[in-house]
């Protein structure tokens, strides 16, 4: 028999989960200091749901995993955790606003692989659904800002507006559909700018409108001035008199990045990303938006005004681990029993009770087989228990990492 | 467009997940303080390795949901956690012994739903691979029973011996497979005495078999006692044996009990279940036991002995709802500004500093609709914040369980 995972999967032993563990327990706190709450969604949706009018899109549809439930009804694996949440408020009518979740879960794609591009992987979503008010776009920058912050990464968050994009659009006096340039505009950092430009004239636009363009989205500066320059030309900006509102809420790293589009076409207003301020992840770690249309186009009860951020695991772990962060072990004892297997078994109860991650050998192994194990585990600390220590009522403790060794009392361990 | 779930999912909105989650962290804790390491595999497995000859068998097979990727793969949502355990060990062989790996995951079963059974639910299981050692099945013991405690939950483990089963069904002269009369002799409890009799009789067992079983499996008294009346009628007993060393190695509360056989046929020695005191729930709470034989099989690398224990969410949930630890939100700092909007993004970000879950209004309401808001989601305290507080560098607090306001010093709030 062939023994294989599926496709675009992949298992996660502990030197690797130990350490995602760790960054959804920082992102959790982070989240829940922002005053979110978690709400859990099912993986199985009614394919419906996910194909509906005001969800994924025909793109993100030809990626879904389709299947069916005894009952011959049409169910697909969620691709995001956007349209459950959607989907939750549509059903839930009774739900007050402002309504602040968090949802930590796995999201499934059936695409082409990368290394960066998985088919099961998760999502760690922040939403405020019900507020048209940018103080709650600031709150998730801040906690952007703050998770950055708590996983010891030195990023930044990127902020820009829709609205202004279409401004710019229409100043230029480009007809054409928004969309389209704004996703050329979206590839400024990646390709540079005269790919860009030369993109733009592939899409019809004469030589002034690039001009135009091309001058307003290099204007440079700190926000401030990049703010008075687009004012100049853009005096009756609601984009940038939302960008001006959102950053006078906002302390820290951000930066206000005039080609910043983020690809998904439902945001409204405001759109960020978080980036490392060191580029060679080549990816950003999350970002997210305003999209003020589509939960209530969904719930079909007008308007449904959210801001939302997606925080990639992936991206994350990626980073973190490169840094030397993952660890193969919670254990922080290991007892080896010489002859003391009901005193082993005694004291790793008693340190247990105490609070600390102990194992013992299983196996009745020497001691050199014993440490062999315990080195190859990586576990910090090594306890031998003789005759000779439990007539003394002590216990021969090492530091595994300097081999230093101590006779501690049993209580002395709890430090 | 109809609005719905996929049949037999359900939503967790926060009053439901955050004990959820609390649930989940502290079967983590405890996980950790036993040596275990977390292990994450996909959920999406081969259909190959889901049907495999060692693998759950055809009845669970029944109820797997089926589905293809977009290279027509053949592939199923895992139906449980130790199929997976097993394929992840048999394409590891540089995995070195015992690995003892939690692993607290989503699966999903496409049968039949009541209300303690639904499609989409979590496992949360403790394996140790690579080990006869009876010491490990006695771990896994005394981590069900820590469990509990951590729970605050009074409950009791369960413990027999499927070698001891099979030795009761040779001693009464049965050469029927024993597995189906161990599923009888399983229903003792839910079923009654006279029930079991009667089963046997339909079974085909003659007058004095079925006098010798029901004897056996109703012998009482103390796990001692229980032991001594057992060790004289089959006094060369491995079960027994078995039985005896485990509980040699356990402290607490745990019962001996002739009639548990656990349903899964793969179990090979010791089994166990987790039970409340209190009948009411009607179900356990989890279970498990020794196979030795199902990894290996499945690796086809010779015997590789295992024991685990599986938790089950969905029980303990219940039985701690019902309980009413539930809460609907995990704020614990509301802020109402009164015409103080950028003091109180100042104190929201300071409090937040200081590690405390704080939220503050985003709609501009008046303080009447925004006690009700705090009142609505349960948070425990709300602080005022106008000019003359401003002024005075104070806060009003507002203990709302109590209603008893205090003005405090900003600092102060910290304790």
């Amino acid at each position: 028999m062939e023994l294989t995972r599926a496709k675009g999967t992949e298992d996660f032993p502990p030197e690797k989960k130990i350490l995602r563990e760790e960054i959804v327990a920082t992102l959790k706190k982070v989240f829940e200091r922002y005053g979110f709450n978690p709400l859990e969604t099912p993986i199985l949706e009614r394919y419906s749901t996910l194909s509906a009018k005001y969800a994924g899109g025909a793109e993100i549809l030809k990626e879904t995993f389709k299947l069916q439930d005894q009952g011959e009804r049409e169910l697909g694996l969620r691709y995001d955790l956007t349209v459950p949440l959607a989907r939750f408020i549509a059903m839930n009518p009774q739900i007050g606003f402002p309504f602040k979740r968090y949802q930590i879960e796995k999201v499934f794609r059936d695409g082409p692989i990368t290394k960066a591009r998985i088919r099961e992987f998760w999502q760690c979503d922040v939403d405020v659904v019900g507020t048209k008010n940018l103080l709650a776009d600031a709150e998730i920058i801040q906690l952007a800002l703050d998770a950055l912050k708590e996983l010891s990464l030195n990023g930044t968050v990127k902020v820009n507006n829709r609205k202004l994009l279409n401004e710019i659009i229409t100043y230029a006096g480009i007809t054409a559909s928004p969309e389209d340039i704004i996703v050329t505009i979206d590839k400024l950092y990646k390709i540079g700018k005269k790919e860009v430009e030369k993109e733009l004239e592939e899409k019809g636009l004469t030589e002034e409108q690039r001009k135009l363009i091309m001058s307003m989205i290099s204007i440079t500066g700190s926000n401030k001035e990049k703010q008075e320059k687009l004012k100049k030309k853009l005096p009756k900006s609601q984009g940038l008199q939302e960008i001006q509102e959102v950053l006078q809420y906002c302390k820290g790293d951000v930066e206000f990045d005039i080609t910043l589009a983020r690809g998904l076409s439902y945001y409204t207003g405001t759109v960020f990303e978080i980036v490392l301020k060191d580029k060679s992840l080549g990816c950003s770690l999350g970002g997210g938006g305003r999209y003020d249309n589509m939960i209530g186009g969904f719930a079909n009860r007008g308007e449904i005004p959210a801001v939302g951020i997606s925080f990639g695991l992936e991206p994350i772990f990626t980073v973190l681990e490169s840094l030397g962060k993952a660890k193969k072990t919670t254990t922080q004892i290991y007892i080896i029993p010489i002859n003391t297997l009901k005193q082993s078994i005694d004291l790793a109860q008693k340190l247990r009770s105490q609070g600390l991650n102990v194992d013992l050998d299983l196996n009745g192994r020497n001691i050199s087989k014993n440490l062999n194990y315990a080195n190859k585990n990586e576990i910090p600390y090594v306890i031998f228990l003789g005759d000779v220590e439990v007539k003394m009522k002590k216990v021969k403790f090492r530091n595994m990492k300097t081999g230093k060794e101590q006779l501690l009392d049993g209580e002395v361990i709890k430090q």
